[in-house]
């Protein structure tokens, strides 16, 4: 049955990359763009994404096999028009997904055929609209959220997450863009509950994967401790 | 070899508590409490943890291996001034700690001695004098920083943790107070470097430990993607 899916790579203080890069000069020169890239290093050393893009060499690992899994498992993408935007150029007449793109933006534009398998379909009435469209589009396979961390965001705070992986990376940025920030629109006593489904890790990176529970009041329960913050294991 | 380790529940978005308590009212009624014992309830139900509180119950499992082997490796504890004094009535006249506790303040007390080896030493020479004091107390075992979070942080931030051992749990809490903010200081393009050690994981949590490697440059390293922000799996 399909599910809706998302994974992100995030440091231990949970940004997806370093802070939002504005103003002239080249993107790839940004602390954006080294924040990005340091969480995103075990993606580019797998071999099963450096196939996709056409590079040579890559270690076969734990983390290529997640990365490899990853791609199969998505029948279709949903994706922010930023990284649209961003990886247009670079991913070329052969981009790495091999399956229809919903791309959720406000401009409309022609659906873009690429080789491969890969199609950009511009989806300007909403992020529920780009869901339903990509889930039609899947063939019972995933629909897998591609980014950027806003849009993941986004999908989750609308309750349209059925699973999300995080692949938690060993370095703290201090700053950047974070997954789950206040966006969410969480009400006091409130918090968005998941399972934990499965946990692998490997030198480099812990991959832990949860089904999405959903909104769920914070229930006090101290469980017979009684008192004030006594727990020196917190 | 005595290392100085920290270990701290967290939420998925890295919150150890709901946000802070202030007005009046009392602590346990506060979102700061709901937050902090839903991030805390795999300890609460742990075998371990209950018998150092003197309650009957609880679940003899991973987690409570975790717990017990968490108080088994402390030789002594640094604290925190908000954590000593939240605590100071609800622990009564046994401690759970059962070792001496250094606690940074900017109050002169006289050290207070409890029940079962458990002592209160109020160090007003700084975090720096109050990790070297309870090294010279922990007897070749561990310093454990026991808490609370920004005291975790404030250790880690003047490089004096040797170990952080992260407890991570599947809720998203959207608002708190975070483990790993923004005062960590850090520069622009750079960050705090880990290793993983180990990852163990129950239903309920994930704990991956991690020895702190240290500052480092975000050097710019895109293992030859040469474009934007190019990965499916990110």
């Amino acid at each position: 049955m399909t599910k809706v899916t998302a994974q992100l790579s995030v440091s231990l203080d949970g940004f997806y990359a370093g802070p939002r890069h504005t103003g002239d000069g080249h993107w790839m020169e940004s602390a954006e763009a080294a924040g990005f890239f340091r969480v995103t290093r075990w993606v580019t050393d797998a071999m099963a994404w450096r196939e996709r893009q056409g590079f040579d060499g890559g270690t076969h690992d734990t983390n290529s096999e997640i990365v490899a899994e990853t791609f199969a498992a998505a029948g279709a993408y949903v994706m922010g028009r930023r990284m649209a935007d961003g990886g247009e150029v670079p991913w070329g007449e052969e981009p790495p997904f091999r399956a229809p793109v919903f791309v959720v933006t406000h401009r409309p534009r022609e659906t873009l055929v690429r080789g491969g398998g890969t199609s950009f379909t511009y989806v300007t009435d909403g992020l529920a609209s780009a869901v339903a469209q990509a889930r039609a589009a899947a063939g019972g396979k995933n629909v897998a959220v591609a980014g950027g961390g806003s849009l993941v965001r986004q999908v989750l705070a609308a309750g349209l997450l059925d699973e999300l992986e995080l692949h938690i990376v060993p370095v703290v940025l201090g700053t950047g863009l974070r997954l789950l920030d206040a966006d969410l629109g969480l009400g006091e006593k409130e918090g968005i509950e998941l399972a934990q489904t499965r946990v692998v890790h490997s030198p480099e990176v812990t991959h832990v994967r949860y089904a999405v529970t959903g909104r769920a009041p914070l229930l006090l329960d101290d469980r017979g401790s009684g008192g004030g913050p006594t727990t020196t294991v917190s």
